[in-house]
């Protein structure tokens, strides 16, 4: 037999995309993006569009083959001088090599484990638990169905009164029950006044009870993996959301869901995303996600409908009203989760549409509900929401803060992933000195970083207090390609990305901006419930920003009220916090509810002097030093 | 632009089926069986075993067109004369033009209302209800989420305490609201401890709220659609079980799935059949699929497993152990339902692997269960289960009847409806008598001609105690052509089949075996309970036999005990009423659970007298003459 000449099929054939430095192949049509390649090929790039050539953070070289240049203009001269493209902007037409620089490949999540600050912990109580019953096999005398059977044996080896199997699990039992012998391991869960049984499997599979706790953020998604028994942590994952494209407000997404009459879309790609999660923190841990018995998730309001796929509309109208604050729980099959089926899911309430359950979340993390003192708990996302209150009141507020302090919108901001400068000292002769998560060679900016940058240079005199670089000739201050100031934290010869790490004088407003829309909010909420920053004995700080937060230097900036350090604290992810408690505990469930029906939200929109706050804290520290004692002295001009 | 040669694309060219009188049409590939070609074109063809050339029902004629007829020799020479083909053994090949004559068209189901006789009904108080309210809309002031709104309003207007949304009616509630100024309906049911809001609509459909009963049979499926509000009866449809291609009795059926590892396609079939049902049952009385928001199902344990997907393997194996006999209510969507997604489907419980729901079902109709006075219940379907008992004790057992008595496996024999023979007399000079349903021409004999035929032929002299036929020259009995004695009932001149309607040696020899199997299991179940016949006040007979059934005869050919006939009434199919109730009213659906625990199974397999006393009741009425005294006179061999 004759062999099939090549020049007969060359459209048959398809383009092989090896990435470097892992190897990892891909086979694909000709014309497929780079991006997309990696997706196939299991390459995760950084990306915050997914692949909408707008974020510029999916840079890939290519070392070899022929691709089709795109005309996106988002690279800067630096990039392209330093020959990389982006991955959604170029198109393979044949073999392909291409190198991801270490800036580009998606680095292994990391967050911090709160610490939290509750009097006293929620007794260890999971929403889900698993048994193993060893129930006398079936005979002429005693013939019982296998539900009943199984059923009888979890009531009295659990010590409930009944346990009603689902319908799978009846599906399931007869061959389960025969596999080895009547030993069987059942998952069962509470939901409503009852027990459910909600999965049944051969053999004593008790330790392998998983939990997924989960926050849907504006800008990043995480995925906190737990051992539902013990609580031990196992892993965490976290990702840019995929709706970024859409906007990076949530507004502008429901907007142009709205348009396009497109939410299941906005619901598929958070679910995507957080299926993505799922998947790689199974794969890293070798764990089933089968044994995914439980999932707790703490967003917005928004993030939470589109999760839902609820109709999301009014949340932008007058007199903005949820589809719902609080969710029945619901099976991970309604909600396309990639966990068991059957597994419950709590979307854990939330207050209105502008405080949200992360928010709920947050106060049952920190303890704020329950403390005697009154408490400021402050969380730092795209939005920023204020609570402030003890365990007689709670009054709440939300600020659009934008996602600067996530490392989005920031040109060499990043996630607080590995390689992530966390914190920054500018000292003598304006040299930066700065350390990284995993103490990697460094890749870009988190959030806590960015806090150290923007006090770090105000405290030396290279910001004014407008937040204007002071560029002086031959300086420290430099401007670049583009015209803009900018300032090195790290030179190219030590940045994991071969060029050097900036801050320029739009990253610096957008910072600015940011800080001054939560220092506004909190101020206006506790003159507006009669309290003075100083009646206010404890403050938590929540939010992404990474493992660490200088709480001076958050001080120095303007973005906290200036107290006494030691009443302030950084506690982290509290969201996530929240949401992994409630797993652990019903109790800690039953508590989110209580928050979530006892705070009152106080809309800030509707206060004239929001505005007024808010341009007045447009500098650094703020119009008015007198505000911020510790920090006048740095006020230079 | 030329155009393409017909030569070429010989194969691209499908065959036109025209189905008269009908003038349906279906577009096939050549080589399609006429049987398939009229599923696609939505007619409706008699098949008992679902076009697997068994049951010789879907008999047509191709009046025009080229076919290739098949092999199987089912049709006898009559047929083959009048030009009939079975459909699923001809495949077309070419455009053809199909007869469908009036025994082949599916004719339009009916059973019986039945006279169920239990003392007092139950109040109606439906399982799944409608009601419509008028909730304040949201403002500025009251901006409680639409989910609280709805569910607040309903408390309200229901007079109940809390009623929780499903994830669903949460997605819908927000569009639903603005439809029509907060005018909503909310559909909604007990589950567990609390309410469950299941649908949500904008405006007033509090009338539009219907139910679905449903006799799950193993011959034959029936689905009696009503208006759950007054518990008006709207329309029935019944067909025969798809199943049936896979076996008569579900002994064999299980074994074909457990040998093939098919269980799933049983569960496809039946499904598909009730929906097939569904379909028929809107399409006619112009209702909406959606608006079916409750179904009870009554079924054998073989049956009930296979629509729910439960693994059957232990119906059949020692100790005879079901997945389970009591179920969870479950949502339509899970067992694949075309009725509202969210619907509450309850299948009812049963007893053990022999005595089903279809019996508790029963049972709950005739009220067997709160008479004071000793009842017998005898339910003859596939297999005949008899129940004796009164409200301190109920005992129960089953025997396979064959599905003779609901027109399967016998000759002309079909399900009561129209068109049927549903009463006979055989008078002097043995001319038949007949009467049938909708007074049509007649097209074949149900379940209660049957035991007319089999009894007047008796009495008549025509049949000897064995069931033999006493053939004389000249006489009424005549020979076919297959060498089988038969007599006609109908000349063909008369007959809507245009032949003769008989009854053969072979049908009443079948006959004689079902009515053998119920009378010797009846006998058994009252020796071990040491009651005697006339200790029976009440006897209740169920079944799919049409709208009527002649007790005296029923007594004459020894099916029934000989007891005074102010006693013995016929009550129809009891299942589905039961099921009905359920539907109707919560305090039925308990006293099914109650009936399902307290009813002890008998096993007549381990009986060693059963062959005995089956043996002896295979004759006309029974070897032992003094157990039928009134039917003495007709035994004149």
């Amino acid at each position: 037999m004759k062999k099939p000449s090549k020049k007969k099929q060359p459209r048959a054939k398809k383009c092989r995309v090896t990435f470097l430095p892992k190897k990892a192949e891909a086979l694909v049509p000709r014309g497929t993006s780079i991006y997309t390649a990696s997706l196939k090929g299991g390459v995760y790039l950084n990306s915050a569009c997914g692949g909408q050539k707008q974020c510029g953070k999916c840079k890939v070289r290519v070392r070899k083959g022929k691709v089709k240049k795109g005309t996106a203009s988002i690279l800067d001269a630096a990039d392209v001088r330093a020959g990389l493209l982006l991955a959604c902007d170029t198109l393979v037409e044949g073999d392909v090599v291409v190198e991801v620089p270490p800036e580009t490949a998606a680095a292994k999540g990391r967050i911090l484990e709160s610490a939290a600050t509750g009097e006293g912990d929620f007794p260890l109580d999971p929403l889900v638990k698993k048994i193993y019953v060893e129930p006398e096999p079936p005979s002429i005398e005693n013939n019982i169905d296998d539900a009943q059977r199984l059923a009888m044996a979890v009531c009295k080896a659990a010590g409930i009164k009944a346990a009603e199997p689902d319908l799978d699990v009846i599906r399931d039992v007869t061959g389960a029950a025969r596999e080895k012998g009547w030993k069987l391991t059942a998952t069962y869960a509470p939901l409503g006044d009852a027990y459910r049984i909600i999965r049944v499997e051969a053999g004593n599979h008790e330790a392998d009870n998983l939990a997924a706790a989960i926050d849907i953020g504006t800008t990043t998604v995480v995925v906190h993996l737990v051992e539902a028994n013990t609580g031990r942590a196992i892993d965490v994952e976290s990702k840019y959301n995929s709706q970024m494209k859409f906007g990076e407000d949530y507004i502008k997404r429901i907007m142009y869901a709205e348009e396009f009459l497109n939410f299941d879309e906005m619901r598929r790609l958070i679910v995507a995303d957080i299926n993505d999660l799922i998947d790689a923190l199974c794969a890293r841990n070798g764990a089933d996600c089968l044994d995914i018995a439980s999932v707790a998730t703490a967003g917005n309001a928004a993030m939470q409908h589109f999760f839902l796929g609820l109709d999301p509309r009014n949340i932008r109208r007058e007199p903005f009203v949820p589809a719902a604050n609080f969710l029945p729980p619901v099976r991970a099959a309604e909600v396309g989760l990639n966990v068991n089926p059957r597994a419950i899911v709590r979307v854990l309430p939330g207050v209105s549409v502008y405080v949200g359950a992360d928010i709920t979340a947050g106060v049952l993390a920190t303890g704020l509900y329950r403390n005697k003192e009154l408490s400021l708990h402050i969380d730092i996302g795209t939005n920023g929401e204020i609570v402030l209150g003890n365990r007689e009141w709670m009054a709440c507020c939300s600020a659009s803060a934008g996602p600067s302090f996530e490392g989005s919108g920031v040109k060499h901001g990043m996630r607080a992933t590995d390689g992530a400068i966390e914190k920054v000292r500018i000292e003598g002769g304006y040299a930066a000195t700065v350390s990284t998560i995993g103490d990697s060679k460094p890749a870009g900016i988190c959030g806590s970083g960015l806090v150290d940058v923007l006090a770090e240079l105000f405290k030396a005199g290279l910001l004014d207090r407008s937040g204007r670089f002071h560029f002086t000739e031959g300086g420290p201050i430099r401007i670049d390609e583009e015209g803009t100031p900018e300032f090195a934290l790290v030179p190219a010869a030590k940045s994991r990305i071969e060029r050097d790490i900036v801050i320029n004088q739009i990253d610096i407003q957008d910072l600015i901006r940011s800080k001054a829309a939560i220092f506004a909010a909190t101020a206006i909420l506790a003159e507006s419930m009669n309290v003075k920053f100083d009646d206010i004995r404890h403050v938590y700080i929540a939010g992404g920003f990474g493992n660490y937060l200088n709480i001076e230097n958050a001080v120095v900036i303007g973005m906290l009220p200036d107290l006494p350090k030691e009443r302030i604290q950084f506690v982290g992810n509290t969201a996530l916090e929240g949401a992994k408690r409630c797993l652990l505990s019903r109790e800690a469930l039953e508590a989110a509810n209580e928050i979530a029906r006892r705070m009152t939200y106080f809309d800030l929109m509707s206060n004239y002097k929001y505005m007024d706050y808010y341009q007045q804290a447009l500098f650094l520290p703020h119009t008015n030093l007198g505000l911020f004692p510790s920090a006048k002295k740095y006020a230079k001009a």
